[in-house]
This record gives C-alpha cells, sequence and structure tokens, in this order.
C-alpha cells in the first residue's frame, strides 16, 4: 500500500486504515487495452460512442436529470413528482434531438433512471407504438405530429392493454367496442371487473389518451380485439365522463410510474378512432380483418429491443459496481497472500467465478441488443413501404420476417431479462451487507428491473411461445422433409443430429466459437426432437411441453447473442481488442451454456461426462483468471460517469469506504441522536414493573381477600 | 363456474365475471387429508400445533400486532415508528410468555412482520446470546434478569460484530479493547473508517447497550477478537462520552430496523464488562484464553436456526399466495380444457413445475428446521452444563459436537435461505403482473428476505467453510483411513465410492427414500474426492476448491432435510398422512437434487443418462400431478391465517379479483383524481410553441437582422 496514497489513517491503536483507492488505481495504469476503443465495440460504432460521452455529459450535469444518493430516499410520493419534472426538463431537450439522439438519450436514462424512462416510454413507445403499428399513416401524423404528443407536448398517451383478469392473453380480453352503426361511434365498455384495464402506466395522473386493446363487435359479431383510441382527460385535465380511472398505488419497483386501473362505462368515440391500418370498418358496418393477427402486437416489438438494450446496460451497471468493489475490498488473508495483508476479494477463484460471467454476459448481450434493433427497424420499415405501396405480396413476406422475429425476440427478451436479474442479485450478493444497502443501487435496482420479467410477455410464456415452432419445425423436417425458414433454418440439419452420436471430444474444441455455436444448435435439435415424442405422447398437445420449450428458448437467444458477438469480432475494425473480447465469449458460453445447461448436455451427448467437467472445472476458472488482470479495464470501457453508477462503493476514484460513509452520513445526518419516535421507545422501555402497572390485583394481599 | 356463487355479474356487453372463489372452495371440498392433522407434522407435535392457533388468533386480533396493506404503504420513517410501537406492544406480551411460547410467538412475528421481529431479535437473540455463549452465569443473570433485558424492559443491547471493512471475516475485525491495568478498565477505540462497527441493528435509536467484538490486546499483545459489553446510551437514552453513533439510512428491505454505525473513541469500560465464560483477563493482565476461539460465536448458532425455521415459514407463505392464485386464476384455452372456459394456471404442467416443487420444499424444510433447532439446544445446553461443573473433558466433547453444527448449520442457513429466495421470486413471477404489486407481499418479501443470504455469515462464505471439513475429512478416509465422526461420518465409505461405478440404474430406485439418502452421498463423496485431486493441484489451497465446496455444502444441506424429513414420515403417528408427504419428498428431491445438479449426478456417474432425463422429465411432471388434486388441503395445511399471509389476491376465500381490487381502491381512494403534482405536469404538457418560448430569436426575421 502506498502511504503516500492513504487519505486516511488512523491515529490511536491503530491498524492502518484500508486503502482501496490504490488497488484500483494501480489496477487501472496496467490495463492492456484502451477502454475508447473497447467502448466503440460496445456501442457498436464510433459515432454513437462518441454520442454517448455527449449524452453522459448532458446528463451528468443536468441537476433535474441527473440522480444521486437522494434518489433512493424518496418515498412513492416524492418519486412520482420526481419523474414528473424530470419528464418536463426532458420535453425540452426532445425539440431539439434527431431522432437518433432522442433514443440514444432514453436508452441512458433507463440506466440511471428506469422509472423515468418508462414513464415516458408508455407515452412515446407503446402508445404512439401501436398507432404507428395499427394506425394508418393519417392517424399517425395526426397524433404524432399535428397534436404534438411525440414532442411531450400537448396529449399523453398509455397503453391499454393488459387487464386485471388478463395479462398474457391478450386475444382473451374482455373490454368490448360495439359499434354504433345509427351514430358512426363506437362504445367502448368494460363488462366486469375481470376486464377491468389494469397496471396501465401514466393512467393514474398523467394520461390524456389511451390506446385501448377491446374486442370488436359488429351486428353482434365478436371479431377479436382491436386496437382504438380513447380520450381520458379533457384539455383541464379532468376525466372524461364514463371514464372511472384510479391508482395502483404501490409496487415492487418503480413507483415513480403512475400506473393505473381504467373502468369504461359506455364511452363513445367516433368510429375513425379505431386503428385502421390493417383492420377497416366501414360506415355501413362491414369489417375488413387484418392479414395476421399478430401484426396488432408489433407494438410491443420496439419495448422488446429495449429490454435486451437495457439488459446489456443494466448487466454492466452492477457487474461495474461488484467488480470495482472486489478490486477495492480485502478480506481474509488467504494461504497465497505473501505480504500478510488481507486478500483482494477479486484474487479468490470463487468470487471471480460469481462475477467475471457477468462482465462476459454485459459484453456479448450488447452485441445481440444492436443485432436485434436493426432487425426489428429495417423489418417495420419494409412492412410500411409494402403497406404504402398496398403490396400484398411484400406485405405478406414481412408478415413471415415478423413471425422469426417473433420467435427470437421473445427468446431475447425472456433470457436477457431474466439473466440479467441474475446478475444484479448475484452482484448485490458479492458485496455482502454493503450491496443491501440502498445507497449503492442493487435494491432499487433489482426491484425496478424484475418486472422487465414479467411485463410485455410474462418470460415462461414467451419462452413457450418459442418452443413451439422449434418443435413444430423440427418435426416438419424429419416427417416431411419441409425446407425451414427464418430463425428455424438450423433445424433443417435435424435428420444429421437425429441420433446420441457424440458431437465434440475435447474441451478445448466445444469452446472453439464456431464449434460452441454448433453444439447449441445441436442441442437444440435434439431438445426439439425430444419435445417431440414427448408431444407425440402426449396426442399433439403443447401444453406438455412447457419445459424443453423453456430450454429451447434460452438456447435460442444464446445462439443468437453469441452468434452476433463472435460475428462482429470477426468484423472489428480494432483487432488488437480481439483476444480480449474471445476470452469473453469463451466464458459466457462455459458459464451461462455449458454449465447451466450441463444435465442437458450430457444427457443429450454433444460431449462426453469429462468434457463436462473440464469445462466447468478446469476452463471455466482458467478463463476467469486469464481476463481478471484487465477487470478494471473492461469495467472502464463501458464508460459510465459516477452518476449513471450511483454506488459510492464503485465510484471511479475506487474510494469505497470514505465515498459511502460520506455517503450514508450526508442522508442520514448523526448530529441527530435520538429518533424522532424516541420517547414512545424510552417510556416502553423504563415502563413500570407488570405488578404495579395490573395494579397489584394479582399480589398475595389481593389473593388473600379474593380466594375463598 | 356454479352461478349461484358468482358474486359478480356484469349487465353491459358482458362475458361472464370471472369466479375464481367457486374454483377454490371446490377444490378444498374435495382434499384427500385433514390439514388439522397435517399441521401436527409441519409443526411437529400437537401441542406446538394448538398453541401456534391460539397465537396466531392473538396476533390476527391485536390492531397493533397485525399487518395489512397498509403495512406495504409505509415510508421508512413510518416503518421505523411502527416497529417500535410493535416491541412496546410485545413487551407486554413476554411479561405473560413462558419461554416457549414467547419463542414461537417470535416465530410466527417473522413471517408476517419480519423486521419488528429482527428489531427485537437483535436484542433478545445476539445481545443476549452473545452474554449468554460468552459470559458466566453471573453476568448472564445480572444483564438478562437484574436488569430485566430479557423482559424488553430497562436495557436494550445491540450486537456489535461486523465493521465497514469487515463482514465475514470476524477474526480480522480491527476495533479494539486494551487494558489499561492501572485503572483497571479497557479502552475501546475505533482506530480508523474501516473499523467502525457497521449495520448494528439497533444501534441508530434503539439501543442502550452494545456486546462489541474487539481485539483484546494486553500489554501491547494482540489476542484476538473478544466480547464486551459497552454502553452506548445512558438512562436519558443519550450518547455515552466518546461515543459516535449514526443512522444507515436506506435499506433494500427491513427498513422498519435502525441499523446504525458505531465509533468509540476510547470509550472506557470496567474490566468485568469483559464477557469472561471462556476467556480472562485478571486483574494483574495476566490472559486465560478459550478452548475454541469459535466458541465465542456461538450466538450465531441461534440466527441459524430461526433462519432455517423462516425459510420453512417464508417458502410456506409464498408458496400458498402463488398456489391459491394458480388455482382461481384462469388464462388461455388450453387443448385440453372441454368446456371453452379459460385453464387454470395450475393445470397447465409448466406451472406445476414451476410451483408445486416450492410446496415441497416448505414441508422438506420444516423437518429440517425442527431437527436443528432441538440440536443446538441439546449441544448449547450439554456445553453449559460441562462449563458449570468446569467438566474440562466434557467441555471437549462439546466442542466437537459444535463442530458438526457449525458445518451442518451453515449448510443448512445457506441452502435454505437461498432456495427460499428463488421461491419468493419465481412464486412472484408466476402470479405475473399482480405479483409485482405491493399488496400482494413479493416485494417486500423479497426485498425483507434476501439479506438473509448475507447476514450471519455470507451464504457463499458458509458454504465453503462446509466444503473444507468434507474435502479434508475425505482425503484422511483414503490416505489414513482415520475414522470420522459426526456430519462427516458418511465419507467412512469413501473408499467404496471412489470410483465411477454407476450407483443406480433406474428412476424409480434413485426415487426411494432411502436410495435418494445414498445416492446423495455418494455424489457427496465423489465431487469431494475431486474436490482433493484439485486440491493436491493447487499445493493445498482451499482457495482453489470453491466451486466444489458449494456444491457440498448445497448437497450436505439437502442431506439433512431429507434424511430428517423421511425419518419423521417413519415415525408419523397419522399413518394416512404419509403417502401424501413421501409426494413432497420425492419431488423435492427430483426437483432440487436431481434436477439442479444433473451436470455433477451425470460427470460422476451416479446414474446413466437417460435416468436423469426420466427424473427429469417424467417422474417430475407426474409427481406435479399426483400432488396437484390436494395442492389446496396441501397449503390449507400451514394454517396461515389472512393476516399472515397478507396478499389480498391469496386470502383463504379465493375471492381474488374483488379483494385485491378493494385493497387498491382503499389504499388509493379513486375520487382523488389528480396527483398533488398535476399542475406541474400539466403546465409543462401544455407550454408554449418552442419558437415563442425561444423569444422568436432563432426566426427568419431574427436571422435577417443577425446575419452578415
Amino acid at each position: 500500500m502506498a502511504d503516500t496514497d492513504n487519505q486516511v489513517s488512523g491515529f490511536v491503536d491503530s491498524t492502518p486504515a484500508p486503502n482501496p483507492r490504490a488497488l484500483l488505481l494501480a489496477e487501472r495504469a496496467k490495463g492492456q487495452f484502451d477502454p475508447n476503443k473497447m467502448h466503440i465495440f460496445l456501442e457498436e460504432t464510433a459515432e454513437k460512442s462518441r454520442s454517448f460521452k455527449r449524452l453522459v455529459q448532458q446528463l451528468d450535469r443536468d441537476p433535474i436529470l441527473a440522480t444521486g444518493n437522494k434518489y433512493y430516499d424518496l418515498t412513492k410520493d416524492q418519486q412520482r413528482e420526481n419523474t414528473a419534472v424530470r419528464i418536463a426538463r426532458l420535453a425540452q431537450y426532445i425539440e431539439n434531438d434527431s431522432q437518433e439522439t432522442w433514443n440514444q438519450r432514453v436508452s441512458l436514462l433507463s440506466v440511471l433512471d428506469p422509472q423515468t424512462g418508462t414513464r415516458i416510454g408508455v407515452n412515446l413507445g407503446l402508445f404512439l407504438g401501436c398507432i404507428r403499428g395499427n394506425g394508418t399513416f393519417e392517424q399517425l401524423d395526426y397524433w404524432a405530429k399535428k397534436k404534438e404528443t411525440g414532442q411531450l407536448k400537448g396529449l399523453y398517451g398509455c397503453f391499454g392493454m393488459t387487464e386485471l383478469a388478463h395479462g398474457s392473453n391478450v386475444a382473451g380480453l374482455e373490454t368490448t367496442a360495439t359499434f354504433d352503426k345509427e351514430t358512426d361511434e363506437f362504445i367502448i365498455n368494460t363488462p366486469h371487473i375481470g376486464a377491468t384495464k389494469w397496471w396501465i402506466g401514466g393512467a393514474a395522473h398523467s394520461a390524456t389518451h389511451c390506446a385501448v386493446y377491446a374486442r370488436l363487435i359488429v351486428d353482434g359479431k365478436d371479431y377479436g380485439v382491436k386496437t382504438f383510441v380513447v380520450p381520458l382527460r379533457d384539455a383541464d385535465h379532468n376525466l372524461m365522463p364514463g371514464v372511472t380511472v384510479g391508482d395502483i398505488g404501490a409496487k415492487m419497483g418503480r413507483d415513480g410510474i403512475d400506473n393505473g386501473w381504467i373502468q369504461f362505462s359506455s364511452v363513445r368515440i367516433p368510429r375513425f378512432f379505431m386503428l385502421q391500418k390493417f383492420c377497416q370498418v366501414s360506415r355501413e358496418g362491414k369489417v375488413n380483418l387484418p392479414p395476421l393477427e399478430q401484426l396488432a402486437y408489433s407494438a410491443l416489438l420496439g419495448g422488446r429491443v429495449s429490454m435486451v438494450m437495457d439488459s446489456f446496460r443494466w448487466t454492466a451497471r452492477f457487474a461495474t459496481i461488484a467488480l470495482r468493489f472486489a478490486i477495492g475490498r480485502r478480506q481474509f488473508k488467504s494461504a497465497s497472500q505473501a505480504d500478510g495483508t488481507e486478500t483482494q476479494l477479486l484474487n479468490y477463484p470463487l468470487h471471480q467465478r460469481r462475477l467475471i460471467p457477468f462482465l462476459a454476459q454485459a459484453y456479448v448481450f450488447s452485441a445481440g441488443a444492436w443485432k436485434l434493433e436493426h432487425t426489428i427497424k429495417s423489418t417495420l420499415d419494409t412492412l410500411d413501404a409494402a403497406v404504402a405501396a398496398g403490396d400484398m405480396g411484400k406485405i405478406m413476406k414481412s408478415v413471415n420476417d415478423m413471425k422469426s422475429l417473433f420467435i427470437d425476440s421473445a427468446a431475447l427478451k425472456s433470457t436477457s431479462t431474466w439473466l440479467c436479474a441474475d446478475a444484479i442479485d448475484q452482484c448485490r450478493q458479492a458485496c455482502g451487507g454493503l450491496g443491501y444497502s440502498s445507497y449503492n443501487g442493487f435494491g432499487k435496482g433489482y426491484a425496478d428491473w424484475v418486472v422487465q420479467c414479467t411485463w410485455e410477455g410474462d418470460n415462461s410464456i414467451l419462452a413457450m411461445s418459442v418452443g413451439k415452432p422449434l418443435i413444430r419445425a423440427a418435426v416438419e423436417v424429419l416427417k416431411t422433409g419441409k425446407k425451414q425458414k427464418g430463425s428455424v433454418a438450423f433445424l433443417n440439419e435435424a435428420k444429421e443430429w437425429a441420433n446420441d452420436k457424440l458431437v465434440f471430444q475435447t474441451a478445448d474444441e466445444l469452446l472453439e466459437p464456431k464449434n460452441t455455436l454448433k453444439a447449441i444448435q445441436v442441442l437444440m435439435t435434439r431438445v426439439a426432437l425430444n419435445g417431440a415424442e414427448v408431444l407425440k405422447e402426449n396426442n399433439g398437445n403443447f401444453d406438455a411441453v412447457g419445459a424443453p420449450s423453456l430450454v429451447l428458448s434460452k438456447l435460442n437467444a444464446h445462439f443468437y447473442h453469441l452468434n452476433e458477438f463472435y460475428r462482429r469480432i470477426e468484423t472489428n475494425e480494432h483487432k488488437e481488442l480481439n483476444s480480449h473480447l474471445i476470452l469473453l465469449g469463451k466464458l459466457h458460453a462455459a458459464s451461462f451454456v455449458f454449465e447451466k445447461f450441463g444435465g442437458d448436455l450430457l444427457s443429450n451427448n454433444i460431449v462426453p461426462p469429462a468434457v463436462l467437467n473440464e469445462v466447468v472445472n478446469k476452463k471455466l476458472p482458467e478463463l476467469c483468471k486469464q481476463i481478471r488482470p484487465n477487470v478494471v479495464a473492461y469495467t472502464d470501457s463501458f464508460m459510465y460517469s459516477d452518476t449513471f453508477i450511483n454506488a459510492p462503493i464503485a465510484r471511479y476514484d475506487g474510494n469505497i469506504y470514505e465515498n459511502y460513509f460520506d455517503t450514508v452520513k450526508k442522508s442520514n445526518p448523526p448530529e441527530n441522536t435520538k429518533a424522532p419516535y424516541s420517547a414512545a421507545f424510552e417510556t416502553a422501555l423504563n415502563r413500570a414493573a407488570l405488578e404495579v402497572r395490573e395494579r397489584g390485583d394479582k399480589s398475595a394481599a389481593a389473593a388473600a381477600l379474593l380466594s375463598k
């Protein structure tokens, strides 16, 4: 420990004070690559990397937008107000931002203040996304531009999909939109408590309009769920007649969002408030149905991209916290520690294994997130162009691409958000007690995060929706040889792998990028084929293959992420980074694929038991050890400022204890030595003896008087 | 659906309202065993079952102690006050309770209000536990009885073990207790920031005294960490001179506990405030050291029992919530659903597999928890008797029993609290969005729970402490044939299993209780032997075997729980319950042992791949299906009242939607249609156009004026 850098030194009966800062600085100085270049890999292009840094600077310096330790002490009501004030501030930025800049700003905002991000996202992402996906170009232009919703101005939309008794089952929603031919209106109605719109972000306090998912009823016939724009509040922000709205109240996390419930009691809207890109009702009540019902849910695709991107950014944030702490923190004397000081946490092999895989996860997720963003954008653009041109052939082609996208994005959303939740939890545990302190961000972080595993499609349900087409395609290939396209195209090789032939014979072979990808595909093939057997035994009832579907979905997501990650390395301009990147890819595969699916790997004969054993017990710790010296460089490469990290145990300067103690004292001034309720507590402690308080009624004297 | 029981019916454009109540009641009526008898199994004896019901009734009806939906809306400051008021109320109960009744009362309180439980537990369990474990009988009598601490009266203690820079490494604590021969006092001192006592429950506002862990320094020599009673506040509740105390502030959960930090600046205490059962300092400064340093930590053993007991009770609570919801909730139309209604969640095989194992976990944990409680009590009593008799031989025998207990309790504490955390999280996810609502208990439940994975020994560190003696014993048996005793005695058969002989050949065989136990022991043996190999390769550095140690610790805990669970079934008085209990044991083993350790099972050749495959993909779903019809009976058997469950989606009456909607409305009256901050939000929404707010500075007219 360098004494010169030792900011605090005890002076009575003193062992030397800990000096975590020196440890972090020393490791930073020894980094073997340039974090600025690595940042370009993570943010995909030099331009986005530059823009990232500019936006972080703006966020850091804006006292309304920057969060800090105060963020962790806000009550629910304060959080609600806080997000509203931030939205007002952001409304000033959006007027000057390009679409790209704004998107990046919101993506970054979602790291340090997810609830504000969501509260805006419901309006711009879901409400306008629903209009974009389901409305005509004129409808979009009207609500987004003419009414200025797109500028966080005039109107504020919410997204009325889920109901109290219907979350994931959108097709089963029970709110009705009955066409009244006489007045050329729809009557929006909530028939019973189960159909109450529930969880609607922004409904309680903010929203003026709602994109309502309701069953279209014309002449007594039910045409299924369609979308309608329904005004909730007038220009004075008073609720419209027939609209009942309430606050859903306290939540596990994201209390800054005013989620609400809505009941419609015969609310009338003009016919042209129905979103009618794909589905139209004529003045006479003739209904024109869309080519694919799922088109109505395309609004949700954007959310899935954000969630995969968030999974990258959040894993990065929490891995950075736990890793920086593990570098500065010493605990126990290791046998290998020669100098008698305690060992840095991150020098313990178990601690490396607990944390370094999450570093790998963040990097690998970054690649998949960017790819998904591009794919969704191009698919939706192509669809829009086809619709604009009225080209039914191209529309159907887009619909097919969309189906592939629904598979991949469902797998990615569910798997990535689950793994990120796990990362936050594990990183918290790795920080011991200090991870449980609100000021280090894990508590609110976890609570805010985990809703991502539930909203916009419960992860298990989404995963099942991935397994189904995979199992079906595997059966088709084997039975009819029908050529598969898109996400399931790899199953065209199913015949080759419909056996128990060992696929790889050594650990090194298995961890080679292209082999890793092959191993995952073969494993998916075999799991799908086993699933097909179970399906047959259960007369084609897909409910019976829930468990293998879950496995397929997770493997599919890992394949997508790793495939793109390795592709990005191949085309990487800064070749000197590649050896450092490959280590992360291999660690991700070893840890999240091979170790986690060890039982599946062996029972499907992908490798012999000894190879799995070697991967898990030798390669995995070796990879961690190889990555260990550059952990500071890897985490610095995320380029998260202290405002972003918002955890005093993990600031850039590494001064763990001083920073954290300082935060605790600022937030809870120690000069308040008595609690506001102290008198009540003291009174109880100093209460009179029991017999006095019982008025001596049980005393011997009383007994003598009262006994016979 | 029985119409007569349909409490709510829509009447406009209406599909029938959901009727979850009818579903729950119908299943309850069909239960195949008596929950009252099952409750005796869960609470161990008929007497404890009766007493449980009496205590629940008292808690339910006491308006100060009963929690309710308001509990979920309290701010941190309100929670602090709330717990203090409850403690005052409980102080009235403790004066009339027997020790057994009080212990059971606190154990139950920890389910519905864990923070009050902990705030008391720090005082009675840890502070007094430390005095009981380390002080003389006279010292215990003085502080517990004469000063009435044991009656929540007069004094209030806290437990000063952890420091800012030292959590798990108790031996490395840096607070000093320097003997001043001249005044016959110890000087307690915090040398630097890292030695600040941190996380001390009760220190911020409540505690008058602290059991301080500090290095004993006599004549400049450091004798290691010993325990001292240090007064913090005087009778007016003012801080003593030299004592600096602060509030640690907001936490992930348990905000009702006033955790604090303490710095001692040369605080003097009389020599007889040192706890001196095992270690004494004479007037002349002669030091008498204890026979085993670990004896000083026996205060923590009681905490481990509570945490295993809590793991049973909490798993039971959250499994009940998710299972009752899954019975009343319908979602999607399954192919197998003949009547056209949607399918009950719990009829989906995947949903059964997500939830029913946690039911099994609760039952299996109950057995292990009771056993651990008895074992710790008898071990500590035996030790106390030996100490009282001054019998060194018996003391050393107790010390050996204590070592076994440290292994088992470390494995049980870490494994059970981890699995319970997972149970809460999975149960929440299984309730979809409604699981994220605060009012259903998961959010606060999870946040309150997970500190159990960290405090009183970080789970990973504890698990490593289990692996070490197991690996060491395995090596001894193989090398020297030395006979092992206590928890590691099963390793005496290590030679027989030091090979790759398959242990079981069929799934049915594996799931037989005695074979399951054997399989776990053989797996532990082989993992320990592999660990020994790795250890050798790393020159005996135990840091290298962290990962296998974790596996060993978890398997050890499962063995303990299952072994006791199956033993209890064998001796069960109500034999008619046994077939229902065995199913749960098998499901626990299939799910938490065989599925979860599938990779280890195969790579250690316990069974062939096809058997694992059958257990995971056939037996596991089959067991769930067999348990399914009695899920209501199994959950009712916990005998948790609605106050205990405190989740409107899971009340006994099954009226999910009405109960929950009613709670939300009561907690957030819908007549408040505008937020308190609405004006600010509306102003932003209705702001003037950008060019107006920019004063037209960028207009064409301005450009003409300003351009050259």
